[in-house]
Order: structure tokens, then sequence, then C-alpha cells
């Protein structure tokens, strides 16, 4: 019986250690790491997917170069001195990845050098950082510490804050006091506190400062963190995430400052989204504002041309694409929260890696498993708006054809976008075969090229490139919109008048932008149609000015490509040359030729690799045209050497530009032959144009004729027009009509 | 036994008519047609290979889709009337491509719909062609008939005669006697008769135009234009096919007028070549000057750079490569004479298509065969002589590193290069990674673009991409070579004054210009180097000019892509421009940029694409530096509007431009790095220099430092050299020699 006892008592004992033991196992459950992009439990299907999709197996091998050659090289946490490109910012670089793939490897290896490189790293800058001051580079209103500028700072607490996560529980305690006390939370504070009007901003700097300090939150149990993060510093909602959900993307996912930026903008907010779902499920994130992150996510896919690349609206280089490495992480979480695409498959394949978790996994898995050729993702004619409600005008995507060949046609009527908006409402870029063919200028900046002033965006940018007359829009008085004000143009946006984007031969869109200029009102009406004997479409574009005053008026077509003939003759400038004006990026513009037309209309033909291109524009008595090349005024060569061809007009009362862009024959140099190098536009005459209607006709070298008219002021698109033309009545009901008068 | 008799003689008579009917066939057995490119017995071999080879079954498909177009479209043989470009000119085009295809199609699927076009095609032209005068575009001394230039009408014919020899067979003696009388008889009497000093000038045109005559002369059976094909109108061996054989390839198989052109003549050299070993084995055409030919084909193949395309030199549009139609003839027919090579499946692949003969089958065979990736082609480096016996100087390559990653090096010292040759001896050219760094313009012109100059070369051709400033070589005094007069500078050439180039790491040639001056001796001394720390080779670039008296020397240096800085200050010309000169090119550069360096060496670095190029310059009290761009002076906009540094030195009594041309680190905008993007190179010095040898010193910011000295007159490279240096003597011996000053 004693003995009975005994047993019974040391069995009880036993039970007692082993729930001792376990309590704080079973505590913890819930909190194991890592808790950011993955959860433990994703890891194990990562492990699993590793032999079984090559797509996986080669992005894990990826990512295990980069952590070996951070293991394999001297540790180096320098303290910071170089701007963007130099040495002690790319070495800090260099070790945020070196950090979040180490965690990465530990968590899919369980090996633990990783777990300890990240534990050293960690520890270094847990020594550094609480001694750092501004960066000695540091500009403007959010300086970095360990980096030139703050957004930097997040990139990096982003991305260690992960390799943390990682390796979280390899460490002792102290190990944590100290890389927390060291580094993470003197990083917060920094962020929150010293910069905390910039942490509240709703732009995309303020997505990487709330996703940094919300993560590190989660990964610290810090709460205010978390809450500062997801309701701004003063937890009024007025800053942080959920702000910046509600206010940065309009209700159709268009990001207010341009797809360059969202691209940016992108990781952190799915990043920081799936951190909010592995740590407050309850939060619903990815419900939030009707899937938000869903729509803005595919609007995303939806403005880049057919090569891939995102459109350069505003500050944008021209170079990324949605194989940028923001993407791949997006994706992989879309197919997570949102379930799996099929048409994404080619978007996957020209990613070649993947996120290394639970969703990369089923990109992976698309990849393999579909081998058949599925659905191609479709880039279509869209419509988005701007502005948190929408109603913040928007953008105009016209496209025709399918796939390589396709031709689209980008109109920008949006708001400003916030600091790297540009000044250029009405804007239009056309695109062919993936080709810039009418082209946007993009943003003066070589990233991260540091004899390029240090990487940043250049002065140009500014004198320049976010100029009204660097846009194919107009420029009333050689002024730009808004006065070139930043914070005039915030006020304000571009609207849609109407729009019709449903048959593929005739989608038309038609803009306002009536506060650019104090008195004068613009409105631009775009019609993408495709004639029925022609293999390319041609683009309509009648820009109208309505003013009581005179002014003067350009609208430049910056071409891309080689000039192959004008209609019409011109004063070339043979020996020394001028530039076009003297300010507002006027003073770029080296004048190569000039011309009064007598005829009417001008066209211009250029060749841009195997097609030929033509605008031609209808000219009256008070027009003037200029061929023009950027690169006057530009003492350090900033600026690519670009042609135009600007369209002068003087008018009393306003008027219409009215004008045709179109692709043309072929040159194929290796065959040796080149055919239709002259345009197919035999006439273009504007038959009307009045405050209340425009009626334009198109003649065709084949005889074929249309007439498109338009009524300027159409309330709801149900009224009736008639306008009285030479050759009799022209009547119409609603916004526009097209008429084929072909004999 | 009548009736066994009249059996007999029934039978007699049956057999003496079967014979009768037979014997025509006996006797034409040995003619009977394909006879040019191929022999019926190659076609037995095609048509078997179609199923089998799916690279010829694709060729064959792509043929029957002109000649069924051909088929398809109504026939149209027009009254000529247009230039290049132009409508007539691409229809008669048009017509002898479908006749070739029809013909082809006709000998593989023996469909008689395709021998009836060619035949009712060739009755028109026999209809239209006696009536025929020069044709209204045409120019200069070589008018054509159905085209603006003879060259064309030549290009018709050698099409347009295999289509008739395909399809011969099935047509009437009557047929046969139009077409030939209407039409290949007057064409040939054309260009031997009326064009007789044209039709004998060894030049591209002249292998055209033999080759295209004594096709037809095979077919015909006329010995006499085969004769005059194979040696000319006086048949003397002065003019004709045999004296393009001996004179136009050096022994080495470098073609003159360089590789543009050799492209292009490539194919009748194939094809006549062909059509002589199918008619006459006895010639031995193969075999002739030690396989020329084949040496030729292998010459070309290494005169392109790693991305398949032609080096430009002299007249050359730059989009041709070695994926033109011209080499994939040229390609069956080595393969079918000179026997398979596997290390050129890979252009096999590229190019896409085969030639539907016997070596074409075993081109296709390799590509379909060989699956695993064999040897690829190597491109190696090489010296190859100019001229007949190989004594008119000649062009050197220097290559580093391997297939995509390859640098090389262009130098030209050869002979003028005939009616397309450039003013350049001793022209640099540099490329990486598949691009152009140091360009060479090529030609101005836009090949069949009607709107440009109806496609022909342009007049700033002449005035200046021909020119000495248009090239990365010395101009004195801003006057070109040879008085840019072509006369003078065809009786000289460059010359080769050393060579080494055996190892790998330090491959240098050293050439020579003593007559494109009076009074100033050239000499360009350039030196390929891979320093062992670094990953990439630079090029030591001495330009020695020789002179008695004082002049201006021009160096300048082309470079492709965005200048991202120099180590200089410059005036740079902000808001008006003016040209660098009046004359001899130097009216279509806009000076950009002007400066004294004060301290020497003088660096420039540009990106191109992936990676940023330096050069750096030694520069003296009287050196001067320009930043200039093409396109002063050019009404038309004709010319491209690429950048130069140009250094211009003023010496009493010659002296040596020293450069360095440098690739160096790299940028990638998608993952947003950038590194290495300042020149490697720390210091260059110039520490002796005279009419006997020149001794230079380079030094890398790691600290690593070389100097190189040649010799400048030795006559055999056997002698000993000692030159008296601030720090010690250099002593060498023969032509030159590297020395490591590696602390």
């Amino acid at each position: 019986m004693l003995f009975t006892y005994s047993y019974s008592l040391l069995k009880m004992m036993r039970l007692l250690l082993l729930l001792l033991l376990c309590l704080p196992a079973l505590a913890q459950e819930p909190d194991r790491h890592p808790s950011l992009l993955s959860r433990p439990a994703d890891m194990v299907a990562v492990r699993k997917g590793l032999a079984q999709y090559p797509l996986l197996g080669k992005s894990y091998a990826a990512m295990q170069e980069i952590a070996d050659q951070g293991l394999a090289t001297p540790m180096d946490v320098p303290v910071p001195v170089d701007p963007a490109g130099g040495y002690t910012h790319e070495q800090h670089k260099r070790n945020y990845y070196a950090m979040q793939a180490a965690g990465l490897c530990y968590s899919i290896s369980k090996d633990k050098k990783y777990a300890m490189f990240v534990r050293d790293m960690l520890l270094q800058y847990s020594r550094m950082i609480p001694g750092l001051k501004n960066h000695p580079q540091a500009r403007g209103s959010s300086p970095g510490r360990l980096f030139h500028q703050a957004l930097n700072d997040c990139n990096w607490l982003a991305y260690s804050i992960q390799g943390y996560d990682a390796v979280y529980e390899t460490l002792t305690t102290e190990e944590r006091k100290k890389i927390e006390n060291g580094a993470f939370r003197p990083m917060c504070r920094f962020l929150t506190e010293d910069l905390k009007p910039w942490f509240n901003l709703v732009h995309n700097h303020g997505v990487w400062a709330v996703a940094a300090v919300g993560m590190t939150g989660y990964v610290l149990k810090d709460q205010d963190l978390v809450q500062k993060a997801l309701l701004g510093t003063e937890k009024d909602g007025k800053g942080g995430f959920l702000a910046q959900m509600s206010t940065l993307f309009s209700p159709d996912g268009y990001y207010t400052e341009g797809p360059y930026y969202v691209r940016y903008a992108l990781l952190p907010f799915f990043w920081f989204a799936q951190a909010i779902e592995n740590n407050e499920p309850s939060q619903r994130i990815f419900e939030y504002r009707n899937q938000i992150l869903k729509k803005a996510f595919y609007a995303t896919l939806q403005l880049t041309n057919s090569d891939g690349k995102f459109y350069p609206l505003n500050d944008a280089l021209k170079e990324k694409g949605w194989d940028t490495q923001e993407l791949v992480s997006a994706l992989a979480i879309t197919f997570q929260r949102y379930g799996i695409d099929p048409s994404l498959r080619q978007l996957a394949v020209q990613q070649g890696r993947v996120l290394l978790n639970a969703g990369g996994v089923e990109v992976a898995k698309l990849v393999k498993t579909t081998t058949k050729e599925v659905t191609d993702f479709v880039r279509k004619s869209v419509l988005y708006s701007d502005g948190p409600e929408g109603k913040s005008g928007g953008l105009a995507i016209l496209r025709s054809g399918a796939g390589d060949e396709q031709s689209s046609v980008v109109f920008k009527y949006t708001a400003h976008g916030l600091s790297h908006g540009h000044f250029d409402k009405l804007m239009l870029a056309f695109y062919d075969e993936g080709r810039e063919i009418l082209t946007d200028y993009g943003a003066a900046r070589f990233l991260n090229v540091e004899p390029k002033f240090g990487g940043r965006y250049l002065p140009e940018n500014d004198s320049f490139a976010m100029q009204t007359i660097a846009h194919n829009t107009v420029t009333v008085d050689e002024k730009p919109h808004f006065g070139g004000k930043e914070k005039a143009a915030e006020e304000e946006s571009g609207e849609l008048y109407f729009a019709d984007i449903n048959q593929p031969s005739a989608q038309i869109v038609s803009a306002r932008a009536n506060t650019a200029y104090s008195d004068v009102k613009l409105q631009r009406t775009l019609l993408l149609y495709r004639e029925s004997a022609q293999d390319k479409p041609i683009v309509v574009d009648i820009f109208r000015v309505n003013a009581e005053k005179a002014h003067q008026y350009d609208l430049p077509f910056y071409y891309a490509g080689h000039l192959i003939e004008t209609s019409f003759p011109y004063q070339p400038f043979l020996t020394s040359r001028q530039t076009l004006g003297k300010n507002n990026g006027y003073q770029h513009l080296w004048v190569e030729a000039e011309a009064t037309p007598k005829t009417s209309p001008a066209t211009l033909t250029w060749l841009n690799n195997s097609r030929f291109y033509s605008v031609t524009t209808a000219t009256d008595s008070t027009a003037r045209l200029f061929l023009t090349r950027i690169g006057a005024n530009d003492p350090s060569f900033n600026l690519r050497p670009e042609p135009a061809m600007i369209v002068r007009q003087k008018w009393a009362r306003g008027g219409s530009f009215l004008s045709v862009i179109e692709p043309h024959g072929q040159f194929d140099p290796t065959a040796e032959t080149a055919s239709g190098a002259q345009s197919a536009i035999a006439g273009l005459r504007l038959l009307h144009d009045s405050p209340e209607a425009t009626i334009v006709e198109v003649a065709y070298r084949n005889g074929r004729k249309f007439r498109l008219a338009v009524a300027n002021q159409d309330p709801d698109g149900q009224q009736s027009h008639q306008v009285r033309l030479s050759d009799g009545d022209f009547a119409w009901k609603g916004y526009y009509q097209i008429k084929n008068i072909n004999k």
C-alpha cells in the first residue's frame, strides 16, 4: 500500500513535473516563431515542397546563396557614412538581406549556423544603434540613421525583424534582451517618436514605416507598437496601416502614386497584412475594404505594358516590371489569401522565383503541374478611379489586340499622386508591341548610381521631368499645371467625363482638367479605333481648350524612334541651336527645327524597331510646329536626348487640337523589306468645334472615312445633339457618335 | 509465218517506238533539272528528310507559304517605276522570291500548280523585258531595268533562273523559247554587253552579276555565258568569278569590303560555286585557292560579335547578323562540300531555317539529332590579312572571356575596301557582353525605306559616316585620311607591325598607317590586358603620330550609353550650341562641352545596360577635350544623335595618345543595386615616348601597376632595347614587354 502510494505519488509527481514542463510550452504554443510571413506549420509545407516543385527548390537555393555568402564573409556592420550607392549604404542593405535569408534558411533547414549568424549580426547592430545620430548624408524631414533617409531604415527593420523572428527560439533571454533593447526598440522609438509626423504620413514611406514597426511589435509582443502601426502614433486612425489601406487606394484598387510606387508599396502592404493575419486573424485584414489588397494587386498587374514593364507615370524608372521582387511576395500572398489564379502562371514563370511560404508553395506548384499553356493573363481596357472614394479622377488604359501584338493608350486624369506626382493632367502615352511609341519621360534619376547625385532624384527631375511641357499634354502660356505647386495640385484632380470601352474596335474616353489653369479648361477625348480594313488601330485625339482670352497652347508628342519624314517643310537649325524657352522645363528643350505649316494636316513619321508610326495633326493659320530634343541646360548630362514634335497654337478663345496617332507598315532589316512607310491617313479635319460640340473627320488613303462627334457638355449622356455642317446636319444622342462615310 | 512475221514486225516496231521515245530521255538524263543548287537526287534526300527533321519541314513550310502566297495573289508584273522601297521595286522582289519558292515546291512536291505559276510569271516577264529601257529612277554607271540599279536586276536573275530551272521539264519547247529569248537572254545581254565594264568589276556587285549570268548559262546550256561568267566578258580571267575568288579574299578568307558585304557576296559565291560543282565537277571549284570559300565562310562567322551581329566596318547596317538568309545558304553548302561541323549547331538553331538542298538536310539533321549542347562555336582572337596576297594590311580581333560575357576589340588596318570603304585607318571599336561600347557608326542609310532617299545611301554617308572624324581613330588637321579620295585610298593600306595574341591575359597588336597623310605617320598599339585581380580586361591604347611639323590631332571615342561622370571640369554649352568644324564630317558634330584638363589622366564614365565603362586618357598641356553629339547640319534628320569624347592635341613634332578603355562595376535596376561606378584606373602615364620607343604605366586603384614598353621601330622583333626612366632603366628584347610592378 505504501508502495502503491509512493508509486502513485511518484506517478503524480512525474505527471506534475511533466505538466509544469509542458505548461510554458503549451502557453507559448500560439506564439511560436516564425510568426510574420509564415507560421511554423507553413514551413512544414515549404520543406515538403522543396523537392517536389523545382521553382520552390530554386528559390530556396537562391536564398541559401545569399545567406551562405553572408556567413562566408567577415561580418561587417560599419558606422553609417555613405549616401545611396556608397559602401556603407550597400553594406547595410546586404546585411538585412542576409539576415532575412539566414532566418528563412534556419526555419527551413534548422541548421543552427544560420541562427547564430543572425544573432551575431543583430548583437553587433544592438551595440551600434543606440549611439547613432542622424546619418551624415541625411537631408530633409525624414533623416535616417543607418541610411541617409528613414525609408531605408524602415527597410532594414522590416527585413531584419524577419531574421530575428525566425531564430527567436534559439536565443537566450539575455540575447533577446540585448537585441530588442539595443536594436529594435531604439529603431521603433526613432521612427514613432523622433519622426512622428513622417511616421503618420499617408504615403509609400508611411506604409514601410508602419509595416516595419508593426511587424516588430508582433515579434516583440508589444501591443503598443502594433497599435501605433495600425492606427498611427496617436492611435486615432488618422495615420497608420488602416488609414493607408483606406486612403491610398481607390475603391477599385488604383494606388494614387501610380504603378511605380505601388510596386514598391505592395511589399509592406502584403507583408504586414500577412503578419496581422498570422497574429490577429480576427482583424480579417485581407477582407478589409472589400478585399482592397486583392484589387490593388490585380490593378498593379493591369498597369503593365505587354512586355511586363510598368507604365512610367509620375516619378518612375522605366526598367521596373512585374517580375520585380516586390511582386514575388505579393503574388504568393495573394494565392494564399485569395486563391490560386492559373492565369498568373506566366507571371510566375517570368518572376522565376517564389516567396518561401505557404503561398509560394502554391505558386511553384502551379508552375510545375500546369505544363500546358493555361489561359494567359489578359491585359484589358480598364478605367480606374483615383482617390479613397474614387472621386479624384482616374486613369484609363485602352487596349487593342492580344499578347505581344497589343497596342495600348494610357490616359491620365488622376489626382496629383503625392510628392512624386507630375504636373501632367490629361497626359497621353502610346505603346505598341511591347515598345514605347509616344513616351512619358518618367523620372530623372539613376537609382543608386552614386556619381549621379548620390543615386537620388536629380535636379532635372524637378526642372524637367515633373513639368507639364515634359509630357504629352497641353501647357498654357509656357506655365505648368497648378503653377507647378504640389500643394495646389494635391487639392485638385482630373475628372472622367465619359467613357465607352465595350466595343473593341471603337473605345472612347473623355476627361477634363478644369482647375489646372485658372482661366483655361482642358478636355481631352481619345478614341482607339480599328478600321476593319486596317490591321492596326489608330488613336484619334481631340484636345479641347476652353478659354475666354487669348493664350498660347503647346501640345508635345514625345516619340521614340528615328524621324523618317514630315509632310511639311521646316526650317532646320543646322549650325547653331537655341532653347525653346527659359523656364518650366522649356529651358531643357533644344529647337532642332521650326515650321509654319501652310497645309493641314501635318504628319511626322518615325521608325521604331519593326514598324513605322505617325502623328498627323490638323493645323490652322495660328499653328507652329517645333521639332525639339531634350538636353539643353543640363550641365551634368542627366537627361536623355529624346525628340518631340510640339504643336503650338495661339487661339483667341480656345480651340481644339486634333491629331491621329497611328502604327503603319513594316520594316524588316534582316529580310531587307520595308512597306507602308507612309501614313495611312489622307485627311484630318475639324468640321465643327464649339464649347457644345466637336466633330472631326478622318479619311484613310484607301478611301474610307469616318466622322466622330463629341458632345462637350452633355450632363448625363442622354441628350440629343444636332450640328449643321456644310454637307448637312449631324445629329446624335448622348456623349458621342461615330459615323462611317464609305462610298 | 506471215502472222509470225507481222507479229515480230509489230514487236520490233513497238520496240523501236519505245526506243525512240526513250532516246531523248536517255540522252537528257545527265542534264536533268534542277541543276543549280541541287540535282534531282538531292531532292530525293530533301523529300525523305521533311518528316524526319523538323527544321527541314519548317523551312519547306515557310517556302510553301511564300509560293502559295504568290499563287493566291493576282499575278502582278508591273512596269518598273519606283525606287527602292517603292511599290514596283518591292513587287519585283516579291516575284523573284515567289518564283524561286515555287520552283523549290515543285521540285519537292511535284505539284504542277507551282510549275504553272513559274511558267506564267516568266512568260509575263518575257513579254515585258525586251521593251524595257533603263529604269526611270536609275542613277550612275550601273542602271538597272527592272530596278533602279543593275545589282537588283542580278538578284532577280539569280532567283528567277532557279525557278525556271526547277520547272524546266514541265515546259514545252515553245514556252522555253519564249522565256529564254524574252526574259533571260535579254537580261544576260544587258548585263554582259550594255554594262560590260560593270559586269567585269571585282566587287560585290560583280559577284552577283557573274553568278546570275553563270547560273543562267548552265540552265540555258550556253557555254558562252558560262565562260563569260567564269572569266569575264573577254574570257581573259581579268573579270569573272575566278577573278573574284582570287582577288576579293585574302589567303585566309578575309573579304576586302568587310563583313557586311561579305555576307551579301557569300550568297552568289556559294550559289554559283554550287552550280559549277553540279554542272562541271571537274572544275573542283570548292578546292579553288586552298578551299578559299571554306575560309571565307569561317572568317565571316568570326567577324560577328558575341550577339551574332556583324562588326559594322565600312558601309554597314548594324541590324545584320549571322542569322541572315545569305548565311543560311552558305552554311548548308559548306556542310555539303566541306563536311559537317557540330560547333555550328547553335548557328543553325538561331537561323531557324535551312536551305532546301542536300546540305540543308545535314544541317537540319544536326539540329535534331544532337540534343545535348555540343561544343559551341568559339569566337577567338584572330588576325586576318587583307588583299589577294595578304599584303594589304588586315584586321585584328582581340577577344577575352567566353560566350555571352566576351569582350572584344576590333582593330582595322585593312585596305580601303572598295567603294564602300571608310577613311578610318587604325580604327578601334570595343564590344562587351554582346553590346557595342565604343562604336563604329556604320552606314548612314535606312535600307529600303523609301522616304529616306529612296532607301539608298544617304548624303550623310559621304559627308559623315565615311569621314575619318566619324571613327575612333586620329584625324590630322581636320582632314580625312587620303584627303577623302577613294582612288588614293585604294592604292594604299594599313600594315601590321607586330602581334602576339597567344597569351589570353595579354594580347597585343600594333599596326601602322604611313600613307594616310603625306607628312604624318600613324601607329597604334592595342593591348587587351586582364589583370588577375580584375574580372574584366582593359584595353591599353597607344596611338603614336610621327611628324616633323606641328599639327592638330583629334582622337574621338564614340561611346554607346549615358554619360555618368567625368573626372575633369568642363564648360557645358547650355543655351546655345555650335559645330566642331565646317567640313570633313566636323560640320555634323555639335559641341556639347569643352575642357582644358589641368590634371592627367582625364576619365569619362558612361553606363551601358548593366555595366559602367570608362575611357581614361593621359593629357598634356596642349590637350583639349570635346564632348560632342552627332546631328548638326543634318536637315533631314538622317543621322543618329550619338555622343563622343574627342581628345585634341597640338604637338610640334608628334606624340602619343595614351588611353585605357575599361568595363567596370555593375548596375541592376531590378535588384536596385549599383557597384563599381568608379573607374578602376588610378593613374596613367606616358613614361617615355620617342620615335624609337614608348613606355607607359597603368596603375589600378587596388595598388597594382604595370608598365608596357613598345619598340616603335624593331625591324624583326629580335632587337634589344633600353630606355632610361627616372626610376631606372627599362630593358627588353623584341617588340614589346609588360612588367608588373606590384609591391
